[in-house]
């Protein structure tokens, strides 16, 4: 490892969040031994039910929440109502700003968009919804074509499944790449190494 | 989709499973609306926590499980003490040999293989761990190179990743390749169609 600082990575959770846009990204960063610690961060104690009706267990309310040092954003239709919920847009702007990586997946990045920091800089998101999330971020600079984009210290990527690229990319620039190439090939990942390969902007039609 | 009745997935869930075995299935299966129930069965009531250290919550303890109509049995380092228990070995015997599909991704095979319900059937499994599990079968035909393998109503898979492909091959037979392509296009995944893809073997020195 290029350096051997354990880091904490708050998942954000929300009714209606989609499974693998946490997951993915969560067996990455989780398969870095000692390296990384998970902590999943909600609006309410108790349990957060996913898109596809999976319950997590919620570590931490926004107001108890230890610093984070690496963030994460997912999306799913749950954030069709968090888009306008004050409590988790303040909350985001506040760790967002602050942490090392800011990263969503898919719709996610509707939510980063509202915080206004990733205004002048570039961005991406989910194909299906794409005009949906940009509306949130009309100051934006929307990468229609991208598996993930970085800009800066934020870490926006595609939907669901991309997820699990962008997680590679940024094990790679913080711990280094051997270390993600070793994380992919024991989750037996085919990682996509390249953030310009997206045939799903093409099939859907946005391209 | 070729067949409207409703399908209940059952998860099997204990201390130590890897993450996105689980996940990554719950995301393909749960993305077919209204089609499939999910719902964590374990041992014990309250939650487990997955390898990652992610707490899921049970829905159902072994003893009042529902009728499942499709098992999943992931793997995860958990799978060590797993292996030994008579109380999932047991209920997995029973729910396993009565389900219309069982599946296992990655080292859940190894569970799946001490039950003897693969005893003369072909069989696949995470390529890092192969010579483990494949000695909790030792009258099953292992194959190595395989992203997964279906013989009759079981189908086991590759490394954590593999699960995926699997669940959306299994998607293409039980509800037609329409809404297989349909899942794989909306998560933005890039789907492995073909069951004898498989790097990984070569990679981990198998082949």
């Amino acid at each position: 490892m290029s350096e051997e600082r354990a880091r904490t990575l708050g998942v954000v959770l929300f009714p209606g969040f989609e499974t693998l846009d946490v997951f993915g990204p969560v067996e990455m960063f989780g398969s870095l031994p000692g390296a990384v610690e998970i902590r999943m961060v909600a609006e309410r104690p108790g349990v957060v039910q996913s898109a596809q009706g999976v319950a997590v267990h919620v570590d931490h309310v926004f107001a108890d929440c230890p610093r984070l040092d690496l963030l994460l954003v997912p999306g799913g239709f749950g954030t069709r109502a968090e888009a306008d919920n004050t409590a988790l847009i303040g909350w985001l702007t506040e760790r967002a700003a602050a942490a090392e990586r800011a990263m969503t997946v898919c719709t996610g990045t509707a939510l980063l968009a509202r915080t206004g920091l990733l205004d002048g800089r570039r961005a991406t998101t989910n194909k299906m919804f794409f005009d949906w999330v940009a509306s949130h971020g009309p100051r934006v600079e929307w990468v229609k074509q991208a598996r993930w984009v970085a800009d800066g210290r934020f870490v926006t990527s595609s939907g669901v499944s991309a997820g699990m690229d962008m997680a590679l990319a940024v094990i790679a620039e913080l711990w280094g790449q051997p270390l993600a190439e070793r994380v992919a090939l024991a989750t037996e990942y085919e990682w996509h190494r390249d953030a310009g390969w997206d045939p799903f902007a093409r099939a859907h039609g946005l391209v």
